[in-house]
């Protein structure tokens, strides 16, 4: 009698309701949501379609369970468990080239705006990551900063969106990085320039100069690519 | 004795299992899943943490169900049921203005790339909906030919995490045109000059010019953009 085309369109009827709660400012960031058995009584399902969609819910990063609280819209939406763009690119069996093209539409223009709302604390920030870059031994720790260097830039530009995406595709990114390193790497006097292109980049933030912001990045990414191009 | 920590564990760990079955290639688009039963026996995990997962993958948008048959590994991921990115930046109460800069920032460049990779087939389909744009009465088809022209040009880049992206916040950028159109077109002959700005886009991609292209775009997104920073 219960088909699974009815049962999808339940739980789906209950991420819609939730959908809509949030566009129309019935839920909010940190909001309590019903309980379980509230939601069950409110839209007339079973208690198997909303436990299914509260689970996609914290899956996707939106909600989370606190232990004998409840489940809470997340106050802050940082880290995704699971990454729908990054996994789906790997299935597409895109071309790692388009990671590159990605990273130079946005972060080029994303070091322009952060040149002109980049905070002291944010610059400050930055320094530590120049340094393990410049003096760490450890390549593991050196990939680490370098992420880190671009991912304080997308923050720094205050767009929240420009900071969710970049998080959205942070495997990605992380193995783009890490695969790029080690062919640039191979000559070993390029730890060198890749810690004074990271410097450049952070110098102009400094000055508020988002042209030379936006050269730096593009002359770091150019550099990059070069290296990804070959073998 | 089973806490809800333990039970959000489970089902994190089937995903995370089809997860790592994608990055390392057992799992291909339009694959068949393994049956719920032997999921079961597989990963020694309860049915309804199976379903649980499964749930979770089909909302966004990576499986799909298909009455009878079981589940699949999705042959394309245009459609998601649930967009977290949109959704998210609902939450945050974020600035209409940030919404504006990221097209700024991924459509000029896109429209540029979009200048030497654009089919003859795509810059066909682009007619009709210039030809809306210009001729239609009604200002809901408008909308719908303007965010199609739109997306048209970034699936013309071929690159498929650009496409996905505009994807995730396909919300977003529809309420943005609809409210940017509604404010331009308060002077009646706006109609004429938003049509002449996306025919132009369309004749600097046919020329196959990236820099018109590009500047095409620029000029159509501060035109909106003075209009929307209006009232």
């Amino acid at each position: 009698m219960f088909s699974p085309i009815r049962s999808t369109k339940v739980y789906e009827q209950v991420i819609e309701q939730v959908k809509n709660m949030i566009i129309d400012g019935t839920l909010k960031k940190g909001d309590k949501l019903p309980s379980e058995r509230e939601l069950v009584e409110h839209l007339e399902v079973s208690r198997t379609s909303i436990r299914e969609a509260l689970r996609a819910l914290q899956i996707i990063g939106l909600v989370e369970c606190r232990q004998g609280e409840g489940n809470f819209i997340k106050q802050s939406f940082e880290n995704n468990l699971f990454e729908p763009l990054s996994i789906m690119f790997m299935l597409q069996k895109s071309d790692p080239n388009e990671i590159m093209e990605l990273r130079k539409i946005i972060e080029i223009e994303t070091a322009a705006i952060a040149a002109k709302r980049v905070t002291s604390g944010e610059l400050d920030s930055m320094i530590p990551l120049i340094n393990i870059l410049k003096n760490s031994k450890s390549e593991e720790e050196r990939v680490k900063a370098d992420k880190d260097f671009h991912y304080t830039i997308a923050r720094a530009s205050k767009n929240f969106l420009i900071v969710s995406i970049l998080n959205a595709v942070s495997s990605l990114i992380d193995s783009f990085i890490k695969d790029a390193r080690r062919k640039i790497l191979v000559d070993k006097e390029n730890v060198d320039v890749l810690a004074k292109q990271h410097k450049d980049i952070y110098l102009s933030l400094k000055d508020g100069d988002s042209k030379k912001a936006s050269e730096a990045m593009r002359k770091h990414l150019d550099f990059a690519n070069e290296y990804m191009m070959k073998d």
